[in-house]
């Protein structure tokens, strides 16, 4: 009985650290994805930041699957998204798209993070309803990504109006329908 | 009788605005250190966690005086400490103390931070009975700040060492009545 009980309790354990685990890789990936982008390896970089979108993607899918949804999970998910989606592509857009402007690129990049703070601790107190309000900051974060690509062909008039436009976005009130 | 009722709400709100303001300095000085870190200004970049420290102090003592505490701002203040005495800290650490170990300094600096966002979470999710359980992530990004003053004359295993005993120090279960 204590046998079965003591199973069961590790089972339970090891899948709520499954999904955490992921949590945790993305927010690893964030971290990879910064210190490269200070080591000059722009595209590596980007790769790894598409890497924790793509482990943010699926913890919490695995949470609900494996029925592990917590508070604590939650947190630990904001806290991670808040580096591989704030800070790391902040950091990438203002080493690649600012760097001549490193003043200006500054105040661009530290409102966008401002606002994706501002974003992560509104989402963590409101009970979800099945939307979102403001673009997650995960969206954000691989939009500035995506576009870090074109630096080379596009002015850097256009990367402080779409880095200015994100922040906007995530603190907005739009409702955004979760897919 | 609405002009009183009206002039109380906006005073309010703007007390609620002055703790968070607090906050989002602190983490626009955590984003600062980074930005300066990644530019080479590593002295001035500690003075700015140091700064960030300064606020972070104010912030939950100017919402507990005005009475003004609230979820929304303890989640915020965990967002900005781990960009201030999580991201920043470590990148210091990273660039000044670990340069002739990339490889294995980003691992150090990488659990850091991971054991950081664990400590984060879990204090959200918890109810606070007057102590902290495992030390804070501002003291220890504040014992590294004051540590890489200290590069050129102590080794890299110290560096190591103190990365390593930060990390464990945050996710133990070590009792620490506030202050």
């Amino acid at each position: 009985m204590f046998l079965i009980r003591s199973m069961e309790h590790t089972k339970v354990k090891m899948r709520t650290h499954a999904a955490n685990s992921l949590t945790l890789l993305n927010i690893s990936f964030g971290i990879i994805a910064i210190i490269l982008v200070v080591r000059g390896y722009t595209h590596t970089s980007q790769l790894f930041i598409f890497l924790a979108a793509f482990s943010d993607r699926f913890d919490g899918m695995l949470a609900r699957k494996l029925n592990t949804e917590s508070d604590f999970g939650k947190q630990l998910d904001s806290l991670c998204d808040l580096v591989s989606f704030g800070i790391a592509p902040a950091i990438l857009i203002y080493q690649t798209a600012f760097h001549n402007i490193p003043d200006i690129g500054l105040v661009f990049i530290t409102v966008y993070i401002l606002c994706g703070a501002i974003r992560l601790a509104r989402f963590n107190v409101k009970e979800f309803d099945g939307a979102f309000y403001g673009i997650p900051i995960t969206a954000a974060g691989i939009i500035l990504t995506f576009f870090s690509f074109f630096v080379p062909i596009l002015s850097v008039l256009f990367f402080g109006m779409i880095t200015a436009i994100l922040s906007i976005l995530m603190v907005s009130n739009i409702r955004i329908p979760k897919m």
